[in-house]
């Protein structure tokens, strides 16, 4: 049986789920669902020692002390960058460090509620990895999301294990309607399953300067003990793309584009939104912080502040250090809209 | 020419604007319209020297320190209360300590945006109160308020001055409608005018109880510089009721009863709740705490935090210490609804 090693990307400074989430501690380290935090349920998910290596964590050095925190003792070897360079670079850094390894690409900041599910599509995907497919997650969209990219799913390859026709970026409310009445159409979830080497191989296609910037930033890295300090200058070299854009939509272009999908229905969010965390959490209650009078339906999350609600339904309210966000459910996409008027030093 | 003492009530520790207004800091104490408060905006109200004695203040002992400040070194006398028994006996205090005064009794928590026409009507009353009278002023009604007492206008003493017909105790609004409709009633403002031996004289009438209680404090009081302390058993024996309830509406029943009342349009606010402020203040703006998309005619105050709001029209957003209000506009009187929620030590 082959070992995968996970590889848990966590450079995202995700400012949708402001004011809890910031630049100095984004979603993924906030116990937003349940008790954990989503990194370390991402942890949580591929603890199996049968089945997976120790993970390797590609994060932001600016949370270093939270990765460490938060792996708990675990061990784990970490990438720390220098600067974000979306994910593309980060994942090469990973695919350098391990180049024999069969690299299992996670984001620290999704939800999956159905775990077993998750592990049957990585299983059902592995005799393609060993012939060096490079492969992708479909999740099967309930909605017409516009910010999500989509999969076209072509043919079956295997069992549960189909080709990828096409990748389609994030499309409008129309065109993503129109997507899912035709069926054959599911999210790209941003989480990949391939031999390093095949990784590094389609990298060396779609985007030579990319591999070479960031084979010179882990030539210079310094390592201390299991972390792993890429040269900066090096790795600022690297253009900053998205695996999706820089590798997998090219590689399903090519003729002998060896680019698969495993469609899988998992419980999936990538809580990108407060709405989001809301059709996953619903109502808290029990906050000893939260007072209401005739309000019902809302999201109120609070660190410390006490909030007295009368007379608001369906309100979303998120109190957090000194920041305060108000909005009502349905309306929650636009809080971008208010992190941008934010002075830069807050993030 | 009469001089006139003014006598500052300041017992009152109002939760209705919360979390702004607290037992700590009450209203009257907080800079809520414009930049002085309301505290200072009464001080000024009475601050012509050729018309006005210095003033007495009565205040909760626990706001002396607030009181001090807010004086800014003007001459004032200051009787501490050592808690709170409402308006009679606090006027009573005032009035033995300077019995031979006229006195004009005013909230230090109320707005009244046309000063002349509030000593134009001070003057008009003032050859009745020489004869005795018991001067109260009343508001003309602009809505069915139910949370006044209404004055019922009767005959005409003197020019702007008129026998109080009768008091009417807090009504349902169907009982207001009609009295404004009947174009009789005004709002009974709270404010004073008379002889503080004409109101003491009806206080051994209709509250021998507490006047003996409020001269038994004090006898026993302890004077520093300007600053009395009433004797603490001597208050706290007198019933806590307000002038209007135990002298006021008694001594207006009376045959002889010499209770007169002075309408008067004065831009009056008792500032009694957030809608109120609302009507007074409109939207701050310009508060660089407040960040909006598509969010309108809020009245949103911060005292620090930072607020976010997305698609929120006509909500009232108060944030001020670690706490936080949020209601729709025309609910603030439920403010109460929360309070009552709070643990006892939050005031």
């Amino acid at each position: 049986m082959v070992m995968i090693t996970p590889v848990i990307l966590s450079g995202g400074a995700g400012t949708r789920l402001w004011p809890m989430s910031t630049a100095d501690r984004p979603k993924q380290f906030l116990p937003l669902v349940g008790i954990e935090t989503m990194f370390e349920a991402t942890l949580a998910r591929v603890a199996d020692a049968g089945q997976f290596a120790d993970p390797i964590i590609v994060a932001n050095a600016r949370h270093e002390a939270l990765v460490r925190d938060q792996l708990g003792g675990r061990p784990a070897r970490i990438i720390l960058e220098p600067a974000a360079r979306n994910t593309a670079p980060a994942i090469a850094l990973a695919a350098l460090l391990d180049p024999h390894a069969t690299l299992l690409v996670m984001p620290s900041d999704h939800v999956i509620a159905d775990v077993t599910a998750f592990h049957a599509a990585v299983q059902a995907a592995l005799p393609l990895v060993a012939q060096g497919w490079l492969i992708t997650f479909g999740i099967a969209p309930d909605a017409p999301e516009t910010g999500y990219g989509y999969i076209q799913v072509g043919d079956a390859l295997a069992t549960g294990v189909h080709k990828v026709a096409r990748f389609v970026e994030k499309p409008d409310v129309a065109r993503a309607a129109q997507m899912i009445a035709d069926g054959d159409h599911a999210w790209n979830g941003g989480i990949f399953l391939f031999q390093a080497q095949a990784f590094l191989g389609a990298l060396s296609v779609h985007a030579p300067d990319m591999l070479h910037a960031c084979q010179r930033a882990m030539d210079g890295a310094r390592h201390e003990g299991s972390t792993i300090h890429p040269d900066a200058e090096g790795f600022m070299a690297s253009p900053a793309d998205s695996i999706d854009y820089a590798v997998m939509e090219k590689a399903a272009k090519e003729e002998q584009g060896s680019v698969a999908v495993v469609p899988v229905s998992m419980g999936w969010s990538d809580v990108g939104s407060w709405d989001a965390l809301a059709a996953l959490a619903g109502d808290t209650g029990g906050d000893t912080n939260i007072f209401t009078h005739d309000a019902a339906n809302g999201l109120i999350r609070s660190d410390g502040a006490r909030i007295g609600l009368i007379g608001v339904d369906d309100l979303i309210v998120i109190a957090a250090g000194n920041d305060i966000l108000i909005c009502p459910k349905g309306r929650s996409q636009d809080v971008r809209k208010i992190v941008e008027q934010l002075p830069k030093d807050a993030g």
